[in-house]
């Protein structure tokens, strides 16, 4: 498996994972530093939170899962129990998700002294802890690295909705892209692997590690593009019910979908760098799978199993845009192979339990098993993640209506 | 593949497949007739159709896939598309779902006289059809096999929701049944088979016939019985959140579910037969996927994946109930194994496209293929599907959280 | 006070009660008589109720209130409390409004013994009656004479929502009517008298009878016309917020409001005689409050209190058509003062208890007072009100948004 | 008529108008102060508003009402037309009502920087401004007074929904009051006056003055406190149907209302000095108008007209707490009469037009005149209105439902 940077985890020595630690910690409040208090405490829909509230639930998660278990551990505030639990039915009954953007206190400041607090007694804990601590360390750090992402698609989404169009960054202006042609790797079918059972750290969703079969297909080398997508648009095909599946019509005649999500008027669409015109050659994201679905059939083709993008970018490791560039916003291929980054490709895949899955233990057992049903999986991390959080066996999930994420498409086909 | 009636269909003689239409039409008129004309215009969900509206529905399909195009046939009445056509929007704009119940025009007794017209017509039809007229008249037949096991669980779910509890049809009390042991079908994994292929009738979801790995485990010989789980009721299965997949817990937080759809106060439930004690013996049924699931991670078991099921089914083709046997509710299988009938078991795989699948040709491409997004695969058949109409390849499909099918729990386990 | 028809109830002698009482529940079951049984158990929103359930509902009325404390009356079943009590909590738990037309069982012929029960019951009670029976029969016969009104109105909704647009009865054509100039009727203003304090029945909302105050105003001797209605459409009266209320400016943007309800495309409309022309000098009708308000507004009038109303109608009792006429549908006036019959007109009065209003006693407390908010006050009658149920002092009430009764526009000035 | 401060508007010297406009305005800023970024942006319904839009909206009214038509005024940001206008849809499209707290831009600085802009060019134009400049400064000011007890409800409701309760500013305990006897205020009855003609300001709602005619009635001297206001919830005033109008019944039960808004458990409220014991003597607050009938009836009165109220508080002017004694909360009257401040009181009025009603001109005919349906008058002010807001012929109006205001209870009885 292909990991685009090493992982140093659980297996690492003491002085690595501190750093590490401190890293992460670090990059949650750079994204964070741009942001106004009001800017970090608003919710524009319950399915994103708060800038601040990622901040604080990510910090609960070390304080509950690791240090409520050190002896002399003194929580910063017990009340927070009540509101920065996100969904651990386990732990006590988790503040109304739709109701975040109401918690204009504990302030932001307040939210950086509770961080400051819990990342000293982290510190103080780490260079002793044992195997199970720097494991449950490791989670929380890939935890708080998911909601890195989330934190930027979310102020993405609130800020769209602010007839003012702010700008997460000012950016320099770029040249337009073409959009390139299409290359396709083969692969002739069979018994393969997919699944996770290295050294390092993965998430429960991930293994085991199993023997899946493949018949004979081909996979794009790259994500489809703002300019393929908009031939789709122009062909009708927001307008033809034949190419959707019969929910995702349903729901794009009630909402009125034209476009992907953030697309405006006159080839504009707006981003994290505010308003700026549509780049052909740069890979489209912001569709749902619903979008994804239609456009491959539009195309003749049809989107991949979790199981066929998994052998391609384990063969195939090559990358592109992560949040370590800092782009924040996916890049053209420009005739290379991309498998990794730039946005997340919706597969054909249910997001079902691998045989034989088994959840992480005690109060992590709500942390993924219990979502695997009406969700679809993605995979190959966007420009938003952190580069060194994703894997080739990474399984992302959303449902098949989201569009705030940066998901993209990639089509497959099948080699008769 | 086991069917446990032969299925002779477009393969037949012509006298065969006209003597098969008339069989099947006058079930479904036979399945009406213990029913007022306000009962079969009765409406108590979206999800349900009214009786009256099955009935023109099914004969709208035969009218427009193979009459229409018929030369010389007269339509009985032009308007009828407007509001018979169910989800077709390649043949215009289908009436809303759930105004269905608002048709108390045509009546009845129009509605029989519109049958009496199109069978005339097919009766004239089939002894010169060719192959694909043959091929769609039993697709059509296969078709209203589907709508008269919806004729049976809508009824019932209507007179549910009249305080009066109306008995669809009365019945003779029966003795109680124990609680047999449970007894389980090991199988040793590896590759096997799933999907039809044979040469009669199947659905274009059963195909195409493709390889699948499966791992070493069991399968219960039967379905969970009443008795077992109230034993998870009684064990507070209902207040665990442990046990359930979070959009279930929410779901049954929010309408307050206790125990199975119809199951009342007292030991009792609501029956096509009326109020009657419930049977520890017989098979539970009218749970949801997620009632299922929870079942499941109390036993410690798990529910099987549909080709699990499959490949036990084909090899022990054993049947219960079927609708004629005309009992109208699962029988306890007093320690024989049953695959089929009684209740139809969810499975724990996604209603996803098997590799290759390719759907109806033109106006039939919508009847499976759009669906195929957040439902889960039901197997087997129940006490209300025709014997004839199911096989081991057959794949059922609802949304997670639909209770008003027969949809009963069987259980797997790894092998480890 | 005027009354169209001399009203003889409490102060008549027995066996003109006794007559009384046949002629409205003969009328009732006159007004089924057209419907198939699926028409009269269709139920088209939650407002609306099925024919079935007001011939029942009417009858339990008479069976609660009067019968159930006869010595020796055998209800005709127990179970019809749960199914056909309509609001009174203090009688138990009404059965949910919006699933009246779930009822399917009892049947129309049982409904039709039901009443064919009660009957027998009371006119073997009326010939013995007291004072006290005698009044609550005549309250009961008020109160099936609204059913009546709603019977008509609510069939009519059903029906328009059934692509077929089924007529309740067939009419031949009309000649189609201009529209006449409108007449006005001046009053000085000062002390007057609203509200009754007769012999005969009244409702207690039309009590006590006492003084107002009135300002010089003038009152439109006719209601508006089709015609004039047609050039407020033309004028963009649908367009202009600045003629709204703001909650009707809000629910006609979000309902999409065009024109009445039941008017179609190409000067047709829907009437309970089928899809007809629209006649230009025919009462406009089906508009809610917020058009009346709005149209008046335009016309750069008012609507009148409900104050103005009565006193210009006590001086000028003219009346066009009523049920009795059995036109139902607003006819044109003509030139002539109609200030009765053909449709309610909306007053800018809400619907306030009078001064030293007292509820009826008892299990009736809850008959009008319990709804006195949010609603507005209707005058006059309709085509579909039994001639001789309308008084110049009867208040009708619905909520600003209602268009489903044959409700229209009077226009009032004030007199500077 | 009478107003417990000397109302200096549009008859004053200029230098007056001036320092009432910086008066105005600076409290505006100084209710803003005890709140971070955060807090001033938070809604916590649709019918609620951030504190920062509440000082940007108020200050867009003089811009867009005054200083748009002044000669070589600069718009501090034109942009702001499209997110700060309420409701005047004669001025554009608003912004979204229950989207405006996701308006994280402009920041708190910004707006505040914006205030200072307009309040400069207010200050150039005001010494010479003529009388139309002069009445529309003055009606601005009293649009903001408005808005400045808005944002003390506002923020109260958005803290309220906060588990941690924090308090709008740290109050000294106090002693607790008893619940003294109710004395009444008798009137005779007969013609009265209503309505506004002074030569100060007074909102178009409250005009003409005009003739109100009374039935002899008496009108109890202070608001119904907390303590008897619990004996109505210990005798099961929530639990009994016949005490409550149909609307509220049916909320209530939908809401499970078992107590005003704010009341805790044990015997405490949340307040804007945070969670604090109920004292039985104060004024109860934060009920609806249903409760507030529900009460009334219980204790066999009923709730003023509000021109009974407004008759006896112009004979008895006597006022409690205001927005200028910085209390924020109800005090008990201690035997005194009570007419004004506190909390307003809900009267049995509907917000309907007085007789010979004329809106405001131009863009601010929408001011009042298009809310009048489907509210309730409330009278009196609360101890977070402004002092010299208040006057006897001040109407405020809400829907029945409405319970976030300080509203309150005053109970009226008939002389027979």
């Amino acid at each position: 498996m292909y990991q685009p940077m090493s992982l140093q985890t659980s297996s690492m020595p003491a002085p690595s994972l501190g750093q590490r630690y401190r890293d992460v910690r670090a990059l949650s409040m750079a994204i964070a530093a741009p942001l106004s208090a009001e800017d970090q405490n608003v919710q524009s829909m319950p399915d994103a939170s708060p800038i601040k509230w990622h901040l604080a639930h990510t910090t609960w998660f070390f304080e509950t899962m690791i240090l409520s278990r050190e002896p002399g551990y003194e929580p910063f505030d017990a009340r927070f129990d009540a509101i920065f639990n996100s969904y651990y039915l386990g732990l006590g009954t988790p503040f109304t998700r739709a109701h975040r953007g109401l918690l204009t206190r504990p302030s932001a400041t307040e939210v950086k002294a509770y961080r400051a607090h819990v990342d000293a007694a982290m510190e103080k804990m780490l260079p002793h802890a044992g195997p199970e601590r720097r494991t449950l360390t490791t989670l929380g750090l890939n935890h708080e690295q998911q909601h890195q992402e989330l934190m930027l698609t979310d102020i993405k989404h609130a800020f769209f909705h602010n007839p003012l169009l702010p700008a997460y960054r000012p950016a320099s202006p770029e040249a337009m892209d073409a959009t390139p042609a299409l290359d396709w790797i083969e692969h002739k079918g069979g018994l393969a692997k997919s699944g996770y059972d290295g050294k390092d750290f993965a998430f429960d969703n991930e293994s085991p590690r199993h023997d899946v079969l493949l018949r004979p297909f081909k996979l794009a080398a790259r994500l489809i593009t703002n300019g393929e997508y908009s031939a789709f648009i122009e062909d009708g095909g927001y307008a033809r019910s034949d190419l959707w599946l019969s929910d995702g019509w349903a729901l794009a005649q009630r909402e009125g979908w034209k476009a992907p999500l953030y697309w405006l008027e006159d080839g504009q669409h707006f981003t994290l760098n505010g308003v700026r015109p549509i780049n052909a050659g740069e890979p489209v994201a912001h569709v749902s799978f619903f979008e994804a679905a239609a456009y491959a059939a539009w195309a003749g083709k049809r989107l991949p199993t979790e199981f066929e993008w998994e052998v391609i970018a384990e063969a195939h490791p090559t990358a592109g845009q992560f949040l370590d560039l800092d782009h924040l916003h996916p890049r053209a291929a420009n005739g290379e192979t991309r498998m990794l980054g730039d946005a997340w490709a919706w597969t054909r895949s249910s997001y079902d339990p691998y045989p034989g899955f088994q959840p992480f233990d005690g109060k992590l057992a709500e942390y993924n098993g219990k979502f695997m049903v009406s969700q679809l999986v993605l995979r190959g991390g966007s420009c938003v993640t952190p580069a060194d959080h994703i894997r080739t066996t990474y399984r992302n999930f959303f449902p098949p209506s989201a569009r705030w994420q940066f998901s993209g498409i990639r089509l497959a086909e099948d080699i008769l």
